[in-house]
């Protein structure tokens, strides 16, 4: 009998779903997830997403050592170690830290999906590595997009797609969302950046001046390590 | 200034828009806004649509002269005129006549947006008169998919893209869910049907015997009238 393998477009529609009966893989490409990763690769012990900047500072009463990442209308808040560019996550800054991260909608979607059997992270610098191991565990899937501000967003649908792309020979069934992202993500996958520059989010994105980001945060297979949510914190797998 | 032209991927998703800044197009491809154009093109009077069967029951007390439209797992209901294969709304059944239709995912989204400046009925039949009308309005856009239980589906999707399509050359600003609709119909466009093959609700649909109503439901431009919500009532605009 075939697996699941489903799209889950937005946060908001988190609860159509028995989340209990799917391995969950959180995807937010511009730029939580994909932070999430590359420090995960670099060794950071652990990453801990929160909501608010306040949640954040709260943390380092309890725990001086932990850094502290938040970022308003792309500035690097101050008091803070530093703000959501991947580039902040290099082994230098982050090896054996655990690191305290505000990411709207990347938490929203975790929180939701809590229940799930296992939540793991995904974003284009892991992809091969989180589709093998997704491959291995025969159980049904759900690919969440965190999307914004809870509705469905372009580079979350598009790496959704690629996942189930890389699924594809193995036996699952995808569901309409599914054969929508990975239809999207065929007729992207060659140029993702000139794809996703018509998007709407690409052009806030750009007004920030985080284009360095973008092109960062759509390499594709750099790393391996998979983010796993154990408690409230983000680990390697 | 550009007008927005957004799609609304799902009935769950409409509470994220500020619905009263809009025209709102309610999209269910198979099949209850296809029958209602058909219908209300073949001279019916007015549409009215609800949810239950015991509501539809409810009006012939009311107004024995009303025909009833339910179905329930592909057979008409006992008792009742006919269900919802958009045969059954032709000039020699429906002119003149008000008819209550029952249909979950549509009249969920009609509901749910019904402080719309405006709503009207799009199907791939009424597809170039609705697009002429919408672009001559000079308002705000938003093309509800009525979905699958209240989740995303494919014939939804790709005929608000094919919306967006004809609409390219007037002065809107297409969102990410509006760009996304709009590159699935371009892929889908020269063979709607068989694109429609690979989906989950087709297998659906096809098991409860209805595939003539589907090919109709995929015929393009084969009507002019534009239903809109008067009331509760579906009339000719």
């Amino acid at each position: 009998m075939n697996k699941k393998l489903q799209v889950c477009l937005t946060p908001a529609l988190i609860p159509l779903y028995k989340i209990e009966d799917y391995i969950v893989v959180i995807i937010d490409i511009f730029r939580a997830t994909t932070s999430i990763c590359y420090g995960i690769e670099n060794g950071a012990e652990a990453i801990i997403p929160v909501s608010q900047v306040e949640e954040c500072a709260a943390y380092l009463d309890k725990e001086p050592t932990y850094l502290l990442a938040a970022e308003r209308d792309g500035e690097i808040v101050a008091g803070f170690d530093f703000g959501n560019s991947p580039f902040a996550y290099t082994a230098d800054k982050v090896a054996g830290k655990t690191i305290v991260l505000t990411t709207t909608n990347g938490t929203h979607a975790l929180h939701l999906s809590r229940k799930a059997k296992k939540i793991v992270i995904g974003s284009f610098l892991n992809l091969t590595s989180v589709c093998n191991w997704l491959n291995e565990q025969n159980e049904n899937i759900l690919l969440v997009c965190s999307g914004w501000k809870n509705n469905f967003n372009l580079e979350d649908t598009l790496f959704a797609g690629a996942v189930v792309d890389r699924l594809k020979t193995g036996n699952f069934s995808p569901d309409d969302p599914a054969i929508a992202a990975n239809d999207l993500y065929d007729l992207a996958k060659n140029d993702l950046d000139g794809y996703l520059k018509k998007t709407s989010h690409s052009e806030r994105l750009k007004a920030l001046g985080i284009e360095r980001d973008i092109a960062f945060c759509l390499n594709v297979d750099t790393t391996t390590a998979i983010p796993v949510l154990d408690g409230d914190m983000l680990v390697k797998l």
